[in-house]
């Protein structure tokens, strides 16, 4: 490991984003995600599931005001079970001071604070920030005065906290609300809801670990992870990394912790233990062990994150090594062409290697989201395109696709196929919906597409003492500090519709540094042009080192060809098929524009040069599509089985548009791959 | 309908089967599946789940003992509900007195006894018989004085009798009860098992009906319809026909019974009524106004086979006409082409229309065994080839694929498409085993399997007064009484392997009448040659009618192309792909003869003119295999996904086995559908 090119995202101040693709979807999940969530968060929207995540705050602040009135004399909840989702038996009338919703509603509100705390480092918003503020107030009501935070045990009773760490999503909720802090504190400089992660780190700290006396717990849900990492980067206080470091290398150790915890519930509850798949948790073995990427997907890349923060930190190139395996077991064998991971939906799981089904994909939203975020930290540790290709494939595929255009509903499954007849009338894809929700119970996704979109900043640039990384051609403004003074690039680009990007430099006097710029993988031959610079070439990366004055520009030109693809032949569900891209963005046929039954099609033309790319104005925005020479077979009468013939087919054209677009335009069936 | 051409199978005692293929099945029950299914019985089987099943008959027998012994003193167990599958804590040392296995374990003594009867009816055994005396008098012991014979209620408790039709099989069990008690009279003349089923009948009737103070329920899971038919045609009871026509008749009108019951057991369990899916039970709406075949594969085709014996005997023409859309809606939408049905293992069920996934099938044998008798059954109404087909496809190929060739290992579910890696690693093809399994706890397949193969001449030939039906060409001796006297019928045939067949007259002296020989749809211009008779050909059957003599014969000429068939194109899952029969066997491709990755082969000619037929010795049996031209594709290097190109093949000779004889060389891939 060459710490010389670890690098970190910049602070919010020294990011502004102009770029129109992605200022769209900022403003949407400014303007439409986060209020919209807010209210969901309080139970307000009328077609929607209830949330219960600020009445359950407001009911455990009202048990902390409780106790802190009647003092000694206060009892507080025995423990009761109230099972992983408590719903109240009249809906209607929920009885107070009880704790209703998934055991990790308090997430909720976690998430929606982050998205709040980015969306407003890029656009101020007082009305937000009160909202925001009172809200914190709540929260903050609702920490026990030993720092313990999560309204579940507060609510239910704390005699049975830690008691389950694999299932019950403890040190989840802790996670989330160590970023949700940082985020808020980062964008606003108020450190309440800070100081109460930290006060909720250190009874963490205090209660978990190697030494005497203390659990030998970690998460069940990762997260806390890579949240305790930006807690340390933040405060400066090395106890959170050294927590981190500890749970990424307790995880899976023998004898198993969380075997251990299930045979005392089991004893304390007179029944045999029950068998966990650990691989499910990612708790099977050592993680320096893991080879490949198992279990539920969005845990996965949240902990190999967490390992990626923990290699940079500690310069731990064990762990480093880990993590590129693991990453080399998603991005080799277990990864769809949209960026998506999670190839079955029985524990919202990889499957195994090169098992890709296209109908009944789980490739969940957050999952994307986890892989953007172990792919930065990759890049963070080693600066290398393929990297920042997988990054921006799910970036502007997959996790685009679970939002709506409007900004108004969502997906959690990212299927590659859709047959809304399917959909309907076979259970089996029960998981798969062919239109988005406004909602759901259990809402990780859409608030975790609020963070991300607002916080691409994070995704696009990184730096380091004497380098300015540009991973994603998001046009913006940055300001780079170096040891001379101070530069701001001001980035355009046509990305995803246009390979050109240009990068002109302002500075008060001549700067010395490197400009790093990423060429990626999807353009032919690259070019980056800058009068005067060194450049150098390395991992799919340009370095550009010199005196940089005002006016200096870099020109990237970056040839977007359309690319059509052929997967690997293990992967038996796509043998014979092929599948489109463009620059970042993949695309599909949807029945919209090539009628029903688009398993009938078939490319019959290879040759990328004879697709023709047009601008669409179909949509909420302009987008780009693709028009290729195709078939179509012509059914033939003859009965459920008739003799066989070479098909008779019918010369179309067929209309390609990007995936992250489909099902914006009413019900109707979709493929990202076809025959050809 | 013309009840004229009703027709019905011949009593055992007039059939002699000496078919070598057949005749080889029929051992194998014999002497394996007949004494290991009652060792199993017993649970005397180490490695297999125990059945408990005549060990609840020795615990219900102990009861009414005991009752008889105390007189009115005798206080009957109180119900306690014990679950769909009640098991011992400890396996080995199971509590006395308590009822164990699944609640319709009763069923599995009358698959076994059923399958005995036809057995001893083709091959006496004297031991075999005293073995099942010896069974029979154990369950008519059990037998409660009122007639009564669930030996789950008798244990638990008779408080909850008859309170969930829906779901706990009582009327199943009863059904199951008569048809083997029915066999084995037939079969041995001993009436001891069919006072038994009668007496359970006489109950049955007693409180079931629309008559003042009866319940207005019916099977949750069907076969006492088709069971009582068969009741009435032996005892000539008039009353066992009208309960049929009332369980068929009753079945989901409104109000619903299944939901009232419900209702009440929610009532009485203080908890809201939990919905159904009607559908699963066939019990949606009236048998008349159905005309989709839904829910559950193996319980719809026996109601359909109980609706059609209804029909047949009240010369019911609107039931009938609701059996040929339900026929039309699996032979024409629902149909794999091994004549396998079901295709969604959720609820055991048929999938929408087209919908014929081959990986993930369920296509249970059950549910072929029940097409087989719901096809029999339209036969016997109307006899059309179009059903004998269906008949015929089913036989040959999934009922047989249902048992190894040794008879010792069995499969529930069968494929058409399995990859050993994906059964292992992937939990959505938990229902699919790749290997035959020993047994099962729920064993409904293994005995179906024996009892159909040991009854197969009920299948092959039905009569009415003036015509013998030849259905199946089964090598055996038929005798026939017509008016004026009685002939014998000499069948030898080279099926399924030689489209040849031959039948040889005996007669004392001349006899008239009409023999009716199916003419099979999978031939090119079947030709029947006999002198003297005239021949007339209807819906695939030819007539020949006159006066038959000692020595007279008839030829039958069945030229047995292979058959290379396209799917319709609404079956999306073989798109693009062809499968290959000849006569009534459907092919497969195993890895045992082409290799791993049966996905990479494809099929370069379609001539089926072209194929090889080779006499085949590798099986325990001597088959016939096809070699067919194809090419493979090689594998290329370039990553998870590459630059799309015209795929790289091999030319190949593709061996292709009997479908039925898959999965006996060991653990392999298997694909009936091939790319084409």
């Amino acid at each position: 490991m060459d710490n010389r090119f670890f690098s970190k995202p910049l602070a919010f101040e020294n990011v502004t984003i102009s770029d129109g693709f992605w200022k769209r979807n900022m403003e949407l999940v400014r303007k439409e995600v986060i209020p919209y969530q807010w209210e969901t968060l309080n139970d307000r929207v009328p077609d929607a599931a209830p949330s219960w995540c600020m009445r359950n705050f407001r009911t455990a602040a009202a048990l902390q005001a409780e106790k802190k009135e009647k003092g000694e004399a206060f009892v507080p909840p025995k423990y009761v079970w109230r099972g992983f989702e408590a719903l109240p038996e009249d809906p209607s009338n929920p009885e107070e001071g009880r704790f209703y919703g998934f055991l990790f509603q308090d997430s909720d509100f976690s998430k929606w604070i982050e998205a709040v705390g980015y969306s407003l480092s890029q656009h101020p918003d007082p009305e937000l920030e009160k909202i925001a503020d009172g809200a914190i107030d709540i929260v903050c009501a609702a920490q026990m005065d030993d720092g313990y935070l999560d309204t579940y045990y507060i609510i239910n009773g704390m005699d049975a906290a830690w008691t389950n760490m694999r299932d019950n999503h403890e040190l989840y909720c802790f996670g989330h609300l160590v970023e949700g802090a940082v985020a808020y504190y980062q964008a606003t400089g108020k450190d309440k809801l800070l100081n109460a992660a930290c006060r909720f780190a250190d009874y963490v700290d205090a209660h978990f670990g190697r030494e005497e006396g203390k659990r030998r717990g970690y998460p069940g849900h990762e997260v806390a992870e890579m949240a305790l990492v930006r807690l340390y980067e933040v405060t400066g206080e090395e106890k959170y990394l050294k927590l981190a470091a500890y749970f990424v290398n307790e995880r899976g150790q023998a004898p198993n912790y969380f075997e251990q915890e299930e045979a005392v519930r089991a004893q304390s509850e007179g029944r045999p233990a029950r068998h966990a798949n650990l691989y499910y948790y990612q708790a099977e073995k050592p993680v320096r062990e893991q080879d490949e990427a198992h279990g539920h997907a969005v845990r996965a890349v949240y902990l190999y994150s967490g390992m990626a923060d923990v290699a940079r930190m500690l310069n731990d190139e064990s762990l480093f090594n880990a993590c590129k395996q693991l990453w080399h077991s998603i991005a080799d064998e277990k990864l769809y062409i949209t960026g998506g991971i999670g190839g079955t939906h029985i524990g919202e799981s990889f499957s195994y290697p090169f098992d890709l089904p296209n109908d009944s994909a789980y490739s969940e939203t957050c999952a994307a989201i986890g892989l953007v975020f172990f792919a930065r930290r990759m890049l963070q540790i080693s600066p290398d395109s393929r990297y920042a290709d997988v990054m921006e494939q799910a970036l502007y595929n997959t996790v685009l696709s679970g939002m709506a255009l409007d900004g108004k509903s969502f997906f959690y499954v990212n299927p590659l196929s859709v047959n809304p007849v399917a959909c309907k009338r076979d259970e089996r894809l029960q998981h798969v919906k062919h239109v988005r929700q406004k909602w759901f119970g259990c809402a990780c996704c859409p608030p975790n597409i609020a963070r991300l979109t607002s916080s691409v900043a994070q995704y696009a640039y990184t730096e380091n003492e004497d380098t300015l990384f540009t991973h994603l051609y998001t046009a913006g403004s940055v300001r780079k500090q170096f040891a001379d003074g101070t530069l701001t690039m001001e980035m355009v680009s046509g990305i995803p519709w246009k390979g050109n990007a240009k990068a002109v430099i302002h500075a008060d006097a001549p700067v010395k540094g490197t400009l790093a710029f990423r060429l990626p993988g999807w353009s032919d031959q690259p070019a980056v042009r800058c009068e005067g610079k060194q450049q150098t070439v390395k991992n799919g990366y340009a370095y550009l080192t010199g005196e940089w004055r005002e006016g200096d520009a870099v020109e990237l030109c970056m040839p977007m060809p359309v690319r059509i693809w052929n997967a690997d032949e293990r992967v038996r569900e796509n043998i014979g098929q092929v599948a489109f891209t463009r620059g970042p963005v993949t695309f599909c046929a949807e029945q919209a524009d090539n009628g029903e039954n688009l398993h009938l099609l078939r490319v019959s033309d290879l040759d990328p040069a004879h697709v023709t790319v047009e601008t669409d104005e179909t949509f909420a925005h302009s987008t780009v599509r693709l028009i290729v020479n195709g078939k179509r077979v012509v059914p033939q009468a003859g009965g459920l089985y008739r003799a066989a013939a070479a098909p008779v087919m019918e010369d179309i054209r067929i209309v390609l548009v990007p995936y992250y677009a489909w099902a914006n335009r009413g019900e109707g069936e979709m493929t990202v791959w076809l025959r050809n």
